[in-house]
């Protein structure tokens, strides 16, 4: 079983409530200069593929069918010890 | 302003539910193989501080008083670009 690492996000320019509301809570619990928070998923997945380039595919197609909405949302697959040259956040839209 | 990268994930032997939940979705969308899979928070967060331990040391009080519940639950602080030596997450159980 090999684990892969998901981090899924609002798009830029998608309102994020949760975010606003955290930032609110820790101004009125006395944090000062806090600016922008988002409030995301992270998501570990065990899958029974070995080859990184296989696990990446399966779990880059679970996001887009299932874990992510890619109209408001961007994703990105991490494979811990895996290749994990920088890639940019994919979404379908 | 600096960002910080919180990552917050059950601990183990705490029932995820909603990680049962995505398990058994992605098994009737015909992903075969799928293992364990826990479902976290991944939180952005700016602030005013800029020495990579300052940003460190008020995003943890953040984590320990608002952002997780550190009897169930367990947070990594990362500073994109700042020094991110491994370090075990954090609880305060």
């Amino acid at each position: 079983m090999a684990k892969a690492h998901v981090y899924i996000t609002y798009k830029n320019g998608v309102l994020d409530p949760q975010g606003e509301a955290v930032k609110d809570a820790l101004s009125s619990l006395g944090f000062q200069g806090v600016g922008d928070v988002r409030v995301g998923k992270y998501i570990e997945i065990e899958v029974e593929k070995s080859a990184p380039d296989e696990i990446r595919g399966e779990v880059e197609k679970m996001c887009q069918e299932l874990l992510a909405n890619p109209v408001i949302e961007d994703f990105r697959v991490e494979i811990p010890n895996g290749n994990n040259n920088p890639q940019p956040p994919k979404s379908e839209a």
